[in-house]
């Protein structure tokens, strides 16, 4: 390791006490994105992050709008044009918190305890994202970075970033970089790292079913009318087949395929049939039985309800046939569906198989392109040996079986790796009341960080960084 | 026609004028069953026919307590002992009514316009009753009636009779008599009267689904959950069968088969695939192919889904897995099908087909035996002739695809035969806006209760009118 990048270690080990203050100035801005009346908060907290990075050395750093909340962007490119530049992710925006959810502490007042720092936003991602802030400072102030970091920070990402692909795709000249690197997630232990190079996609549709103009009495109507809620369990009852796989014709056709190397890595992250009853508190698992439980909730493809409603839902007895019947329900995809092709296939079977008895209608609500990229990337191995030396773990390679849609448009839009290197636990409580962050991860994250773009430096001396990019 | 039932329709069309009068003084009390600030006016309601009873000259008239709101009895049995007696039942109760639901004058204000009344109650069932109260008064004024007539005036038909089935049961030897006529029915046209003979009864029950102990996030757990309300769609799914009828076995053993003349009499109250069509609004019909959609409608058993629920059904997406589904089901029931044997029919099928990857639970919401009483008993035929010579058109007898409790409760514990005399038509908006009841059928209903009460008389004289009350 250069000696530059061991004085970067040791100065952000110094200056420790320092990051975490500056950190509570930052959670201490309530930058709700959701909320309108936070408005102010948010560009505060942009204006707050640009200036920060200012002070750190990094002197094109500004606040860009957008159609929504705006973006901070900031690059440090003193390692010169022959040096990889990474692109450092991270959103400054948080999901609402008030003390009527239970918190012990004001949600925007950080507090240290038990060497955790207590704040909505700790984990997700304001501590994160700072970490990138404080291991570049920290090789500025030791002699400079071994490569040129470019930060792009949003306030957006907890309302689905609309405006951040728009973004990306307007200034692809300025964000250029040949690897992304993004600390947004979890580790389940703080001695288990673990890298996520795998995310679900998503197609997301509402079926509407209507049978009568009105809701009937169904004394005097039941017998001869087809009831829309059955027309929908018919329906619905239809996109499964009896071994608990998908009966829509194609949903599997373009499923990336399983290798015994992908399955032994996926492995790595043990899930029993115990741990599973025992955290969600289902009498029993389900699904595919082809595949193990941990492939099932990340590695393979979804079709779940997410709401269904029909007719009366209060106490007691109705005696109605309800009008109407409808149903919400998500595909989550994997590597290499295509989610217009999801929605599509979904909506002919379902036409396909609608009775003349009722209309039905089939709307797509939301989608989101999986992301796969190859952990055997050169930049996916040197986060794994940024980890090693930075962290003192060695991270496993897991596949998120949740969807974070950004990942995949950096990923297709820019065709650069995006490496996500969460340094948060899964017990961070991030969303809920008592969000914290630990204070050694924190500093650990600093350290990684710091390691990592030395290891990224390492890796363009030896082979190019950017010729994988496009692989997928 | 004996002189003095002529006499009688003549003074009840002399003092048409005063009997509309006095049945406003009725509609004018806003007598809510549901709601407890009503209280009194239902009690007032209770006591304005007491005193009206006791006015036309039935001394008994009183009003008795209940463990709800009261029961208005009286009985002239003037007629003699050896004379049949007859059981008038009514309520007096009503649903409610404000006139921000769309009503175009206060509905507890009566007015008159184009031939009907308008108010609150005009049809259900003050009107109904009243055309009895006045019936009985025409009688007395001109010689006295040629039966004894028994009044039995409900305050809680509008919220299911909770306490009548124990008032008959502890008043029986009060209440005995050998007939029961109700007016609480409805006719297609004026020249369409109707008798019905048979009503469905009922199984009402909730269904509940539980999975996780919480929502789940779809995305870090689908996949390998079965999803609670795709467990709720494949277990209501096994309740049907292909043809579209009920797949719980044992569900038609005892439903009473249908004979030609059965079938003859059905058919008179046709209901043409395009009728059915423009009053529901449905695409097209359904149903067990081997019946008549009336048949279906009316005189077999059915089982509609009345509500279903699961997770989110608010705008746009949501991602979870819901941790439960719920659903309300209720099988109409016909002649012979005991609420109870269905329910541990559909109770046992359920928990026989639900997976053991949730937790399933089958409650019973409401249950109430059906009626199926022979239309050819000399009461049914009386009604049939006192229709033809006092409303002027010879009923059809029908089949009443919705429930009354009530009826099923007199039938099974006063085993007489009850005998449903509609004077409402199917137009008048009874618990709608604008309920109204026909100023016509006011009138030509007192004269048919006039001569339905000589018609009983005669009978009597021929064949004992209560030996054929055990048969049904």
């Amino acid at each position: 390791m250069p000696h530059s990048t061991e004085r970067a270690r040791k100065y952000s080990r110094d200056h420790a006490e320092r990051f975490r203050h500056e950190l509570h100035e930052l959670l201490r801005i309530p930058s709700l994105s959701a909320d309108p009346a936070h408005d102010g908060d948010v560009k505060r907290a942009a204006a707050w992050l640009a200036e920060h990075l200012h002070a750190i050395g990094i002197e094109s750093a500004r606040v860009m709008p957008t159609a929504g909340h705006p973006v901070v962007y900031g690059e440090w490119m003193g390692a010169g044009p022959d040096r990889p530049t990474v692109l450092v992710y991270g959103h400054y925006d948080v999901v609402p918190a008030a003390m009527e959810d239970g918190w012990d502490a004001p949600p925007f007042e950080p507090v240290e305890k038990d060497g955790k720092i207590y704040a909505r936003g700790a984990t997700d991602d304001k501590g994160q994202l700072f970490i990138h802030v404080k291991a570049l400072e920290s090789c500025l102030e030791s002699g400079g970075a071994p490569v040129n970091v470019k930060f792009l920070l949003e306030g957006e990402e907890e309302i689905s970033s609309p405006n951040l692909a728009p973004f990306i795709k307007a200034n692809l000249d300025l964000l250029k970089a040949d690897v992304c690197v993004i600390s947004d997630s979890s580790m389940p232990r703080i001695d288990r790292p673990a890298i996520t190079h795998s995310l679900r996609g998503m197609t997301y549709i509402q079926i509407e079913v209507q049978g009568p103009t009105d809701d009937l009495h169904s004394g005097f109507w039941g017998g001869a009318t087809h009831n829309p809620a059955l027309a929908l369990v018919e329906i619905l009852g239809q996109l499964y087949k009896p071994d608990q796989t998908i009966a829509v014709p194609g949903f599997y056709d373009d499923v990336a395929h399983l290798t015994p190397e992908d399955r032994e890595m996926i492995a790595k992250s043990e899930l029993t049939e115990e741990q599973f009853k025992s955290v969600t508190g289902v009498p029993a698992t389900w699904g595919d039985k082809r595949y193990t439980l941990r492939e099932r909730v990340s590695a393979r493809p979804t079709l779940d309800i997410n709401g269904m409603w029909s007719g009366y839902s209060g106490p007691g007895p109705k005696t109605i046939i309800p009008a109407k019947a409808g149903a919400k329900l998500s595909a989550r995809l994997v590597g290499n569906q295509d989610p217009d092709t999801i929605y599509d296939l979904l909506r002919k079977h379902i036409e396909s198989i609608a009775p003349p008895t009722v209309k039905v209608q089939v709307n797509l609500l939301t989608k989101g392109k999986p992301a796969l990229i190859p952990f055997d990337l050169p930049e996916m191995r040197a986060a794994s040996r940024a980890y090693e030396n930075g962290w003192g773990h060695t991270p496993v390679f897991t596949r998120g079986g949740g969807s974070i849609p950004i990942v995949a448009d950096i990923y297709d839009v820019m065709k650069i790796p995006v490496v996500m290197m969460g340094y948060g636990l899964d017990s961070d409580g991030l969303h809920a009341p008592n969000e914290h962050y630990s204070i050694e991860m924190f500093h650990r994250g600093i350290e990684t960080a710091i390691v990592y773009l030395d290891e990224l430096a390492s890796i363009a001396r030896g082979t190019p960084a950017v010729e994988h990019a496009h692989t997928s």
